[in-house]
Order: C-alpha cells, then structure tokens, then sequence
C-alpha cells in the first residue's frame, strides 16, 4: 500500500479491498474530481459511471477539467454518501456516519466515436439503468462536442463510519439526547415537463426510486 | 474576476455575488477539500461552518489534510447540492438541477483555546443550531488534539441549474419521458444510543428536519 491511500487517522475505518470500495462507487453518482493547474488544485463535480476498476467522466469539450484531465495530469476522484450525523453527548465525539471512496490515477480521453457512445452509456445506466434505450442517441456533431474520459483507478482507499456516537465512559451520565440522526438522498416525484406528449408513461425505473 | 472562477462553460449558470455563495454554503454542510501534495491532488470529504467570507474546517491534528492546510498551500472549498436529475429527450441534453459553489484560499490555523472554541461552535451550529450548548464541551487535551483551521475565501463562484430540460426543438415530438427528477438530502427518524438516560427528550433541532 502507498502512501498516498493509507488511512492513517482512525485506520478501523480505513478499507481497501475492491468489493467494498465498488459498492460505494456504485451507490452514488456524483464525484468530486481533484486536479491541479500552475499549483492551485481545483475540485469540481460531476457525474460517473464505472465499469471494473475504470471510472468514465464526461463534459463539455471546452471546459476546463476536460481540458486538463485528458492531458493525463495526476487527479482524484472522490465520492462521498453522508448516511448520518453522529450525536455524541460530547462536543469532541460527533460524528458523521458516511462512506468514502478516494480514488487516484489518471484519465485518458476516448476518441473513438463507438467507444465514446459505449462510455456514455455506462454513466447512463450508472444513474438511470435503462434510459439509454429510450432517447435519441448523440448526434455526430453532440458527440464531437462532448468529451469523454476513462479514469483508471491505479489505487484507492474507502472509509466507513457506521453506528452510534462512542462516548467517554463518564459521559454517558449525562443527560444529553445522544444517538444518530439518519440522513439520505431521497427522490421525490417525478415533475413531468409541460411540453410532454400525452399518455407518455413514467418509465419503471423513475419509479419507487430511493 | 481572475481565471481560475471564470465559468467559461455555460457562463449563464454561473453567479459570482455573495448572497448566492453564501446562501448555497449555508445549505449544506459536507466540503470536497482539495489540496495538493508533491504534485498530487487530494479531495478529502469534511464538515465546515461558515462566518462572513471565512470557512471553519476541523479534524483531529494528526490527519494528513489539516497537516498540509495548516502550512497555508492553496486549497479549494467545494460544496455542492444535487437538487434533480434533469431527463432530456436526447441524451446529448440531459444534466442535473444543482448548486454548487467553488472557493478558492488559503488556511490558516487557529492557536489559541478560545478562538478555536468560538469556531468549533461555528461549526456546530451551522450542522445543527443550538447542539454545542448542550453537550460537554471540548476538554483542554480534546482541543489539543483537534486542528482547528479558518480557510478565508479569496474568491469563489457559483453555478446553479435549475428548471427543465432544455431539448432541441425537433426532439419535443419525440414519445419519450421528460423531466426532473426532484432529488434532495433528507433527515429520517432519530435513533436513540442504546444508553440514553430514559426520559431524555429528544431536542427541537432534531424534530421535522428536512
């Protein structure tokens, strides 16, 4: 393990093997990807999807992260659900129940119009698994606009809090409401668009979605 | 405005006023941290609180994050809430209702006991408003080991979407679902520590959390 990915602060929390770091990748949809221009680092979010150990990113052609990911310069992508915040019955034990996946490597621009359809289509699914199918596809001329990266993950480390707040022993006498208030991404209902043909359907996977 | 806030993609989502910054800092309460080492970019996930123009980051004095950010490297804030997920007719034009700002600055640690209580308050009350006075408060070896760090925001920006998909005008014939999906972070049901004291109520600021 390098250093770069050793959990050093609390290591119990720190996890490395593929299977855990992939659920959490896989849970979520939005990354905030690191990279660095003339020294001043730069975090910006975006969506992914993933496929192994590979993490596709796409955007505008102009914009600056596309710009400089693609020119192979070291980056991070990190992803991070918040499950919970930690009610300790002191100010120094709250916490946060989440997990976290940070992932380093570099990106690599696809160019072929096949393979960028294909990358696009895993952060489709990766966010809404069927919709694909069911638009139009890119245009020549959408595709030349977009650029598309695949981020080899080289290495990564994932951290995981669950549970109630640990409290110092002389503590738990005080009379302080202590526990977890659980958080989560939740969806609400769908807002169809007015210009929608009618008797258009809500697709399933809209449906009943957390 | 320098370069590095500029929105050069979609510059019509972009805002550079205060109230907006703020108003999107006060909203949530995770950071993406970017800091940079030996050339590498590191995104670190991090609770914050806002006062005026300055940021309050915390975490234990032996975390590789608030060893760099200490020494004053340029760092970046970045904070960002998914508010939906835009469905287009094409793939080309789906995106994501989101506010999410970028700041860029630097650190500066907070030495002494008060300044950093008064911060870690700030904090606390920026995650949830009225805990810090009830719960036991930082011991003098707590706050020792706990860095505290007040990151001034140099400059920041912001980009918003919200609203519908934007389709190409030919592609509203299309017979496909469009609109958004409204996502956002919610509160669930507070689960009590397994010790409570029985009878201990559960507080205001915990009861119909979004």
């Amino acid at each position: 393990m390098s250093e770069r990915i050793e959990i050093r602060r609390l290591p119990k929390r720190g996890q490395y093997d593929e299977a855990t770091i992939h659920a959490i990748l896989d849970a979520y949809y939005l990354a905030h990807v690191g990279f660095v221009v003339d020294g001043q680092p730069f975090v910006i979010p975006t969506l992914y999807g993933r496929k192994g150990g590979t993490l596709y990113l796409h955007g505008s052609a102009a914009s600056r992260m596309m710009r400089h990911l693609e020119t192979g310069v070291p980056a991070c992508v990190t992803v991070t659900l918040v499950d919970g915040l930690v009610l300790a019955r002191s100010a120094f034990h709250h916490s946060m129940n989440y997990r976290s996946v940070v992932a380093f490597g570099t990106a690599r621009k696809i160019e072929r119009d096949e393979a960028k359809n294909g990358a696009l289509k895993i952060i489709s699914d990766h966010l809404l698994a069927g919709r694909w199918d069911e638009v139009r596809p890119p245009a020549p001329l959408e595709l030349k606009a977009t650029t598309v990266l695949e981020f080899t993950i080289e290495e990564a480390s994932a951290k995981v809090r669950t549970g109630p707040p640990g409290d110092d022993e002389e503590d738990y006498a005080l009379p302080v409401w202590a526990g977890v208030l659980p958080v989560a991404m939740k969806a609400g209902e769908p807002v169809p668009d007015e210009r929608l043909i009618p008797g258009t359907l809500l697709p399933e996977y809209l449906k009943n979605r957390d």
